[in-house]
């Protein structure tokens, strides 16, 4: 028998709630019953971001879709933005605005850094034709996490928009783009959305929607066009039917534990498992980790995770330069404290018949006692 | 976000390929279609216990129905009958033989011990005219394994059916009742077999082909009836349909899986969680443990319970006189050793916090090291 459990950054394991509907005989898009499904998840969803603004569209599109419908809908061409790139997804900011014809200043950091807010602010404050700041809230590549809450204080006093890729970040951390200054805030659903991939979320704020604009051309990726049928419960193509429909479940269960709580669990998951990393000798590779996703490196990343997979945990690679020297663990997804114990406890038994030293329990001990410091256990 | 895993000797954690099906829209059992479903899981049946013959059946019940469709079929009033009484099950087979009048001869022991072999041969050797040993294989309610090889050898010789309560045991133990002289053999479906309850299965030997009587009035648990009309793949009365259909998909599994690799892997699970166990000073109940399902005796069973519940982790309490003092832990089902890791880690930091001790790790390493002597990992 062979159980194979997803530690990736996505596709992540999916709720057997969501599944069950996932499952569910189709039904059409032009319908007042899909319109009712379609109106409450904008609903749920503006809970999510604590936001009453109906500035915000699902496109059926992968997280990179919504990320370049931020850049042509909100830029033009000849526009200064500061892209912060400290990782595989920071770089792909840059490759979207330079497609485009923007003016990028890239504020460059190694693998593993995350943003230096002093150094923004001073290239924010001389050039003040700075049109908007492209980051990650969480670097997938890295596990590497920019304080979005700093940059979006930052841009809140400039004609600044902060373009927040939360890919890996909505759905783990209570963000409140509102009220924290972020202007765009991109999701994709085969993350902490806990759905299969192919839906994607950006959300824009009022300061964004003065910024709308057609001098780039644009058809599918139109924010304008689709806001406005969307907001009515329509959307201007084809709808991601069933993905929808799941998120109207797994949204649903993330406001059932509530936001400040699921931030709460990926902090405890991340950082229990930080702990059990350490203790195993191994090294997080960021600096200011995120809580979404746990980079590890290691010369012997591939064969630690070959070991991990044979006992029935994916986890990811390292990407580009850091391929063979990073695995990554992902707390993202239908996952609690007890299936990080179980591939910790993997861990520990791979790494001890690799390294040829008794490693058993030691990972375990650290985590377990990170969760009795938080948890209320009896 | 709340997970619960079911670590309970029934019902236990199905797998998602049975979900699926179980799932889908119901069909009519008088079909062609169903026709065709049902003898295929005859087939697999007949693979499952190795064995070529038409003698077995399904019944939509629990498996104790079976138990009765054993004593009403097989036996007469009068019959004498040894019934091995070494914990609930053991006592349910001498209330089933006492209400249709059977003579029992119960060999009783203590809970937590297994039948003494040797007393059982000279009951047989004194009493020649017994006509059957009614036991357990696994005896879930103290986590006893009786030594049914032993059972069958001694009945082999004799003019005596062994009448094996396999209900915990069918899908764990690589059975061959014909090879081994079990008689009777009797499983039930939300056991190892994967499925949600109510399909039970009884299995006859040619020698109790020839007990088949009418002497006790049957009318739903007619085996002779149901046999007829099984083997040309229909049934005399409305068969469980989904649950059939589950059995298809739980048997190509096991099937698959190899019976030798699956009682492998349940040896496993079970030794791995008794090393643990002893390892944070908890006391193993069973003396001649059985590989389905593991008795810890302590006097803090309830709160150690609750505990885990807490963490996500249902398992069983003690029945009767054990009540409050006994956990169980199930070893059947879509369970793997990950699935018992977390179980185990959970266990720890329950006790660390009960006691008021540092136990963390301590039973993870026990139960790492047995899985790393087993199992080739890298």
């Amino acid at each position: 028998m062979r159980k194979e459990r997803l530690f990736t950054p996505g596709p992540v394991q999916i709720p057997e709630r969501v599944l069950k509907v996932l499952g569910e005989p189709i039904i059409h898009h032009r319908t007042p019953e899909f319109k009712e499904i379609f109106l409450y998840t904008r609903e749920l969803f503006k809970r999510l971001v604590d936001s009453v603004s109906e500035n915000f569209v699902y496109f059926a599109s992968s997280g990179t879709g919504a990320m370049e419908a931020a850049v042509i809908n909100f830029f033009k061409p000849g526009d200064k933005v500061v892209v912060i790139n400290a990782g595989k997804f920071g770089e792909r900011w840059g490759q979207i605005a330079s497609t485009y014809g923007l003016n990028v200043v890239e504020l460059k950091y190694e693998w593993g850094k995350s943003v230096d807010i002093e150094e923004l602010k001073e290239v924010l404050d001389k050039n003040p034709d700075i049109k908007g700041v492209l980051f990650q809230i969480s670097e997938t590549s890295t596990g590497v996490y920019h304080d979005y809450k700093a940059i979006g204080e930052l841009c809140k006093e400039r004609d600044c928009l902060a373009v927040a890729d939360a890919i890996t970040a909505l759905g783990v951390y209570n963000i409140k783009p509102e009220e924290e200054g972020i202007d765009i805030l991109i999701g994709g659903s085969q993350k902490a959305l806990m759905l299969p991939p192919g839906l994607s979320v950006l959300w824009f704020s009022e300061k964004a929607a003065k910024r709308l604009n057609k001098d780039i051309p644009k058809y599918y990726f139109d924010v304008a066009k689709e806001v406005k049928k969307q907001k009515e419960g329509s959307t201007a193509y084809t709808p991601a039917v069933s993905l929808i429909i799941g998120l109207r479940e797994s949204l649903e269960m993330l406001l059932e534990e509530g936001m400040e709580n699921v931030e709460k669990r990926h902090r405890l998951m991340s950082e229990a498992t930080r702990a059990a990393v350490e203790a195993l000798e191994l090294k997080v590779f960021a600096e200011n980790p995120a809580i979404s996703v746990t980079a590890v490196y290691t010369e012997r990343a591939e064969e630690i995770r070959k070991g991990l997979l044979k006992l029935g945990v994916r986890t990811a690679g390292g990407q580009d330069h850091l391929k063979g020297k990073l695995f990554r663990i992902s707390h993202m997804g239908y996952l609690d404290t007890l299936d990080h114990l179980s591939a910790i406890g993997a861990l520990e038994m791979v790494l001890s018949k690799l390294e040829n030293r008794d490693l058993l329990g030691v990972g375990t001990k650290a985590f377990q006692q990170k969760v009795l410091e938080e948890e209320k256990l009896l």
